[in-house]
């Protein structure tokens, strides 16, 4: 499969036709057409053709898509039919309920460890994922192969913190904390910068008035 | 002020502006030329130029930016001077989590109560702010004005509350439930959909590989 130069927008659609197949799989739906799609999706139809053509189609002209197949091959693309070891740095609230997310796991994203410096929270656990104490990091990171760690710590401490997920060889960091962290160019960041999601909410409230 | 045209790609980029300008005051800087804050932010000086023209500038060629005035300016752009009640639905981790951010309230976002429907969490409260019962949502949006609601429920849920919060004249919806929510023209959603996010990063993931 023909991956490369695929837009960075095209990428960000893809998790939603995923979520959306997933849905029309779970109501029984064999098959459907890209006009049907795109309704549902309130996206047009040409868009979702063009879309899927980067990765070399998957429909039958007149006959739409097989809804498990396609659910199955984006599911291939977008990497999630593998399984990735995470560790989540910040046992808060916000550190609890994304070890709480099932439906990570089924994607394969699997919580291994919560790693605090409270030392009222270290030894206990959520769910069976056990919260260790962060003076242990450096040490689970060269016993367990971990690909993706989530911060979910005050910016203060996150770039350090940061320092040491990389050395530990992981490859990808899931931000929470309010900061643009420094990684080495091997190093992916995806920043969820909750505040600023609100921000453009009021931006958009205020230009509405 | 004239906002009206900016595109969507610049108004995502002004809180990250307004966070940069928020670090400064703290430093104490007072003045920055648009070279340095462009070093600092890894965008062009001419980005920031051009970003800023859009609202007519605040830079004296030369001079660079005043601090504190730009951060005030970026502020009332993005609404951030205003107070606005928000009330979350979903009185688990996550929306503990969001409840405790009192970064938020600095920002001007209030939340002034949680709703749940377990008779458990009913009648407690986070920091002081509430737990009320679901069942009260509509009296409550009737007797207080709520400018943004906060999704924190499972996707089967949200419809619903959502159908209640826009009738009780909400205007914006800050969803975390995993689907796209039906509204009239005049309400806004923003989604944050952190398993899509997630799923991005395991794409970048195996596209390095």
């Amino acid at each position: 499969m023909e991956n490369k130069g695929i837009s960075s927008a095209v990428i960000k659609r893809l998790p939603r036709y995923y979520r959306y197949l997933s849905d029309l799989m779970n109501q029984g739906v064999e098959r459907i057409s890209s006009n049907e799609l795109s309704s549902l999706m309130s996206v047009t139809a040409s868009q979702i053709r063009q879309d899927l053509n980067n990765f070399g189609g998957f429909g039958q002209q007149g006959y739409g898509y097989n809804v498990e197949y396609l659910y199955g091959e984006i599911g291939k693309i977008l990497c999630v039919d593998k399984k990735h070891n995470m560790v989540i740095i910040g046992g808060g609230n916000f550190g609890h309920a994304l070890a709480n997310y099932e439906r990570f796991e089924q994607k394969g994203f699997v919580t291994r460890a919560i790693f605090d410096k409270d030392p009222e929270k270290v030894g206990g656990d959520v769910r069976g994922i056990p919260i260790l104490d962060i003076a242990q990091l450096p040490a689970y990171l060269k016993e367990h192969g971990v690909q993706i760690g989530v911060l979910t710590i005050p910016k203060l401490e996150a770039q350090e913190i940061t320092d040491i997920l990389v050395a530990g060889g992981v490859k990808a960091i899931w931000n929470f904390a309010h900061l643009d962290l420094k990684v080495p160019d091997d190093v992916l960041v995806e920043n969820v910068h909750l505040s600023e999601s609100l921000m453009q909410l009021s931006y958009r409230l205020g230009e509405q008035k």
